[in-house]
């Protein structure tokens, strides 16, 4: 579990994650103040994986009236790209679990790109569905900015 | 907005929500019991809408790196069938997103079903896209139980 002082190594995964993905990122130094912030709070959650660290995974957890206890959502989870296919996400996967069932979370949520197949299958093979359980409607991720 | 002694009307809003889409639900008074912890707390908020209430929204909000202020989640939006087509939803959903931004929330987030054509429409009219900027991919929700 990642400590408030692993924030620029967090930081700098989750930037990296971005870059790759030419997603926008505001940079690993204004990623580091705001995860000094986020750390030390119950609902937010850093695994690093490696050392020095090449994988990290991003929780947040957050309250629901469907659960007693709160739902677990993996907002990041990513891994070097030259150290893939060794089953680092996947360990980091069952450790983000593992913590989130000891904290008394029933659901555990993950959005992914329609288009990500690698990622889809990876999820998919660890127990994730994109439908209710019986149904077959996928449940699609709206949103915007305010 | 619904204070704490305001539970078992958002309760049984949520709970006829759930029993008209088939939807597995605790029952009103579970539901009641929740809320009652949850709605003092500052990430839960319940707005209810007509008096007697016909209108109910439940929003999270959770810390994000990716932004400055917390992200906002709109977890149910449920208006009784016999007062839809009146923008009571519309007007619930503007007060939500007007309550997000005071927050400092600048992503606003939904999950819709794929098949809940009315309700991506109503979200897509509200500006809400289920794909990134300048992207086409869409973005899935995937979730599991722990």
């Amino acid at each position: 579990m990642a400590e408030p002082a692993d924030a620029p190594v967090v930081a700098e995964l989750l930037d990296a994650f971005n870059r790759e993905f030419d997603t926008p990122t505001p940079g690993a130094e204004v990623l580091t103040t705001r995860l000094r912030q986020l750390l030390p709070r119950e609902n937010v959650l850093a695994l690093l994986a490696g050392d020095p660290a090449v994988g990290v995974a991003l929780l947040t957890f957050r309250p629901s009236v469907w659960d007693p206890g709160p739902v677990a959502l993996l907002e990041e989870l990513y891994v070097r790209p030259e150290l893939r296919r060794r089953k680092i996400g996947h360990t980091i996967l069952d450790h983000a679990m593992a913590i989130a069932r000891k904290r008394g979370s029933e659901t555990f949520e993950i959005n992914v790109d329609e288009g990500d197949v690698d990622a889809r299958r990876f999820y998919e093979n660890h127990g994730f569905a994109n439908t209710e359980p019986g149904q077959n409607e996928r449940l699609l991720y709206y949103h915007r900015r305010l």
